[in-house]
């Protein structure tokens, strides 16, 4: 490929369903011009639950498919997927370049936080991976790291119950069962972003909230124009939707997750991905 | 097979993952000399979200998986799979008697109604099957029925709130949905049983509530007895626990719908059921 054709190619967009579409939103704002193909593997769905050899397994498979149409860059829009499968990815992907939602919100927080006293909520498969404890560690060692799992924060956003009695309830329940003493709360769940305001009452104003979708979008800003692969000129970009499983329940919570309608297609898995289905 | 050796054959237990086990919970009391063996096709939950046809193929791999064990009654425990995948098992698995959890609670919601105005509580996928409503008109053609999907209410039995504000705040506003002119409401989730107390707080006391699990033990005590196929005698059954993923959490859970631990062992799939998996 020529350095043109690397620079108009589509960004992949991979989440195991719909939370990655808060990445996604972060990403389009931030990259006008660039082409996008979103695949979300709601066959698979929930990751959070899953084993990491199956997160692995469904990462690769899902990672092959967005391939077959010569992305420039992956971005892993699933921080499940991203604590278990991205560090193997890049040797398994023909060293196809690999961004994940962690290291982004990771580093955000590292800088952002006074203290060094730093919470992340997250799904149960993304705190026991101890990935973002590493990669906040990494940047900041002094770090002191709670980690909460709230996965009923995952349901109550698809049920569209963001505010309300419901989420006060829920999200205040969560956060009681935090040390008070942190100065940055870290949504690691491409859900949770929608939950930002509501979770944002309960805090004191001296706490900053990061979440990874808009850090992620800056990151994947960064890479592309280090690595000369930022389409660029005036043209609006396009975006491709595909999921695994089930595209008529995607289309009607993408409205929630976006703010408009979107066409989503069914992507039945082909050769290699359909034999380990 | 003598008559014999097929009355002291296991039954076979079936879920998507862990709500069966309310069943399982109410098929142990009410045989307690039967022996089980319970599958949790915890790689694929949850089953509500997914297509039919993803349904069918996985209750057909795990049903074939559970008749290795000369399993001589099949309880599909999941409503999802009852829902979409029960009318054509028979037929898919050499005639091997098949039992759900649908039929039980809608006869019981037929026959204890008044008025014959009857709600179901259910999750997304047996709402869209509409098999619940099928089956209650099928006992009571003049019913008039209600349908709500309550996603959440999964999510928080997982949790283990089943009772508190969250709780609270969470079915109250699921009942604020329904119409109030119901004298029955029927609990259509295997998870459902646990939140029963916190449900029946928010109802008026005229409104009887139907569980699919206790209701399912019955109709299979019945079915076993007709059929010549009930295990007597004066020994304990013995029940073995198999899940398709992440075995811990399984087993961390169970005890929020047992009362007690349990040892669960990991089934990976195997011949013609890994090939599709």
């Amino acid at each position: 490929m020529s350095s043109e054709d690397k620079r108009t190619s589509p960004i992949g967009v991979f989440d195991s369903g719909i939370g990655g579409l808060t990445v996604y939103k972060a990403l389009r704002a931030a990259l006008p011009h660039e082409d996008f193909i979103y695949l979300g593997d709601t066959a698979h769905l929930p990751y959070g639950t899953k084993s990491p050899e199956a997160v692995l397994q469904y990462t690769v498979q899902a990672a092959r498919e967005l391939m077959e149409n010569n992305i420039k860059l992956l971005v892993i829009a699933c921080n499940t997927a991203t604590a278990v499968a991205l560090p193997s990815l890049p040797s398994l992907l023909e060293d196809l370049p690999c961004l994940g939602v962690i290291d982004p919100g990771a580093q955000a927080a590292a800088k952002t936080s006074i203290t060094g006293r730093i919470a992340v909520l997250a799904t149960e498969g993304t705190v026991k991976s101890g990935a973002y404890a590493a990669a906040i560690k990494h940047y900041r060692p002094d770090a002191h790291i709670q980690m909460l799992a709230c996965n009923l924060l995952v349901a109550l956003v698809e049920e569209g119950w963001s505010d309300g009695a419901e989420a006060d309830a829920i999200i205040s329940r969560y956060l009681s069962m935090l040390q008070p003493d942190f100065d940055v709360l870290v949504l690691g769940c491409t859900h949770f972003p929608l939950l930002a305001s509501t979770i944002r009452k309960h805090l004191p104003a001296s706490v900053q909230i990061i979440d990874s979708a808009s850090t992620t979008a800056i990151a994947v800003e960064t890479f592309l124009v280090r690595n000369d692969l930022l389409r660029v000129g005036t043209e609006v970009g396009k975006t491709s939707f595909y999921v695994t499983n089930a595209p008529e329940r995607f289309e009607r919570l993408a409205e929630r997750f976006l703010g408009y309608d979107i066409n989503v297609e069914n992507r039945e898995p082909t050769n290699s991905y359909a034999a380990r289905t």
